[in-house]
């Protein structure tokens, strides 16, 4: 490996301005601007390395504050330095003496933490020349479990069970690889119905998605029961009784408010409700999750999921059916691996966050690698996929027949076109200056 | 009440180099330097609000940024536009549609929230001519649930609950307050322990503190057990049986460590320990809670709890026995009203966070209203008292033989001395010029 050493992490606010036609809004982002907090590493060689979290406008400057407060951890080290250690650096930034007041591990620090991290994990991989998936498809279960922070979740998965759930999907996994390659991951659709859309509009958007091969479909709920009740029906009719319909109430209700409105819309046969509550409120899932069996719809979230101590709970009190990773929300693929392999051991199937900027670029390798090394299933399991702003990145994602064709570029796909960043900048870029504030 | 128009509201990065001296140390913070996000508001009047928001160092510039991000939701609007919807004052900060992404409510942004509505708290305050505390006691106990957002907490507390707490405790209340202005609220010291402190200054320390009249005293633990033994039989030791102790890790621990740790440190019989794990670990808190049951020593959190949707979980789980509120981590008043009557319906007993800058100087506002207006009872309750930088407030708290003497300025105490915040503003007052970095 290349003994680059980290000498500049630079970062941006880029923001592309989607509230003007609705894109992304749902019941409770009225008028999302998808941005990204964007962070290159430069090293004393030609290695580089780029990261991004996710945001949807106002506060992107607060993460951009927080990259550089985090940088000053990051300069000065190698690439092998961190990689040898990745658990003790992941450490350093998460749990700074006087940094993790301000978190600690959730919010604007670990949306942070997530950007430089994801960063350095781009630099990993193409230092290795290989897409990030296949670096950690290749990678010694015991280096994989190196890279994971354990504390806090040791009484539901020690380091010992972790690597005896990797050590036991090794076997197949290069017949899965090979079928990911051949066939692609699974995948629905986000991009037909968020709520600013017409019924119209969703009309349209339905019937081309279903002549592209979508079969599983997302629809934006919770801001009025008789318009979720409307779009519900016209979307189950036009994809019929087979194919696959969930719901997405953005965390607009209190516990009891989700249980009566999910069920009014249960005719639909939704296959889960998607965040029906504030995301922190374990006991408030396991309780809808309860009142919702009997209907047969399941609970998911995890997109605002601050951590893995989060993720953990939700999995120990049954309080979610579908754990939907976010490749930007948590710190990073360190932090990931971690919530994959206890959805693993809890028995309860991973089915990504994606869309916004980049969310599918990035997450895309994470799931691959979960049905290789980890799950070895695609049971109930699919990938969220919303199509938006694909054009901004240089290794942009490929569907195929509704399917996630795994990147064959080195690195996280994280890398975004020159231009586009240039011309997004807010507040000085081009296409902000032309919009009135 | 005056028209004032908030015209500004401007924040400074203020910063106190604690860390040279080992004040404040403990098994995870072992360097802080003790600091605020001070912010003023200025109005077309005469009339000035003040707030902050506690920190340990960097980062602070951070909690900085995401007030300059929500001033802009505050700035135009009047003082009395801002009470009269009060709970939609604060719903518009919490919930902007762009700027909840970086949170919601917790962390960073949560941080500056609190910052921010201390700051409007201590300007009605001055508007009425009385002390926060005052304000509170003499107000309609429909206007104070006015200023409650009771999202994602009715499963635990609706309204009407609430309102009947209240009204319940109209009884006596008189009573109570003339109770607290001769005698004041009971405190107990941190001062004596730091982790950082040798067994000499310990000593020296608790010896100071017995001859004023303390009875209660907390030790910080978890760096070190033997440490631990040593310094909790010597501190044991010099109290004698009949005093109080209590025990803190700040999050040290993972769940089955801290039962470990904590058996071993129970023959000096502490009356809680504090922090146990992660302040995000409800089920954790909740199996350590069970275990130490049979050794009576309950579990404590709550200073780093990022808002009531977790407290309301903390509570339905059983997970804690002594709720520690904070003025600075949650969304000041407001949500900590929402988190004394839920501690209230519960009964369990709250014993506010305090120390760090300012920390005491406002939570002794909210402990007496819960005292006067909420509780009603002093059994098993008391409000941490540290010995640091009241120096720079204009009225700083007032200890008399170990009691919180209720403040008589009209405000939230939270004004601090121009001459202060220059000093030690970051990086350029004229403390950090002198200091290396």
């Amino acid at each position: 490996m290349q003994a680059a050493r980290i000498v500049q992490v630079s970062v941006q606010d880029v923001r592309f301005p989607t509230s003007r036609e609705q894109h992304g809004s749902d019941a409770m982002h009225t008028d999302p601007d998808y941005s990204v907090a964007y962070v290159v590493i430069d090293t004393d060689s030609d290695l580089r390395g780029f990261g991004l979290t996710f945001t949807v406008g106002k506060g992107t400057e607060i993460v951009v504050c927080a990259v550089q407060a985090l940088s000053a951890l990051v300069v000065g080290k190698t690439l092998q330095e961190i990689v040898s250690d990745f658990r003790g650096f992941y450490r350093l930034l998460t749990s700074d003496g006087q940094m993790r007041w301000v978190g600690p591990e959730k919010g604007v620090i670990q949306l942070a933490t997530a950007a430089v991290l994801n960063a350095v994990w781009d630099m990993w991989a193409r230092a290795e020349g290989k897409p990030v998936w296949k670096l950690l498809v290749d990678m010694d279960p015991k280096q994989l479990i190196s890279c994971i922070d354990f504390r806090y979740i040791t009484d539901a998965l020690t380091e010992k069970e972790a690597l005896e759930i990797l050590l036991e999907a090794q076997e197949g996994k290069k017949k899965r690889e090979e079928q990911m390659l051949r066939e692609g991951y699974p995948a629905y659709t986000t991009s037909c119905a968020w709520l600013g859309y017409s019924d119209q509009q969703l009309q349209e958007l339905c019937s081309e998605a279903l002549a592209e091969g979508w079969t599983k479909f997302k629809v934006k709920v919770g801001a009025d029961l008789q318009d979720d009740i409307r779009r519900c029906r016209l979307i189950r009719q036009m994809i019929g009784p087979n194919n696959m319909l969930m719901i997405d109430a953005n965390q607009r209700w209190d516990v009891g408010e989700a249980v009566e409105w999910v069920t009014r819309l249960s005719e639909f046969r939704p296959l889960w409700i998607e965040e029906p509550t504030s995301p922190d409120d374990i006991l408030g899932h396991a309780a809808i999750s309860k009142a919702l069996a009997p209907l047969h719809i399941g609970v998911a979230t995890g997109e605002q999921c601050q951590n893995r101590v989060m993720f953990k709970q939700f999995l120990q009190a049954s309080a979610l059916q579908f754990v939907q990773i976010d490749s930007c929300r948590v710190g990073s693929i360190n932090e990931n691996l971690a919530i994959l392999l206890m959805a693993c051991k809890f028995k309860v199937p991973v089915c990504p966050h994606a869309g916004g900027v980049g969310l599918c670029e990035l997450v895309q390798h994470l799931i691959l690698f979960d049905y290789i090394c980890v799950s070895a299933s695609l049971d109930n399991r699919m990938c969220e996929y919303v199509n938006h702003l694909h054009e901004h990145f240089k290794s942009p994602t490929v569907i195929r027949n509704a399917h996630y064709m795994p990147p064959q570029d080195p690195g996280y796909s994280t890398e975004m076109l020159e231009d586009s960043v240039e011309k997004h900048q807010f507040p000085q870029g081009e296409v902000w200056k032309k919009i009135p504030q």
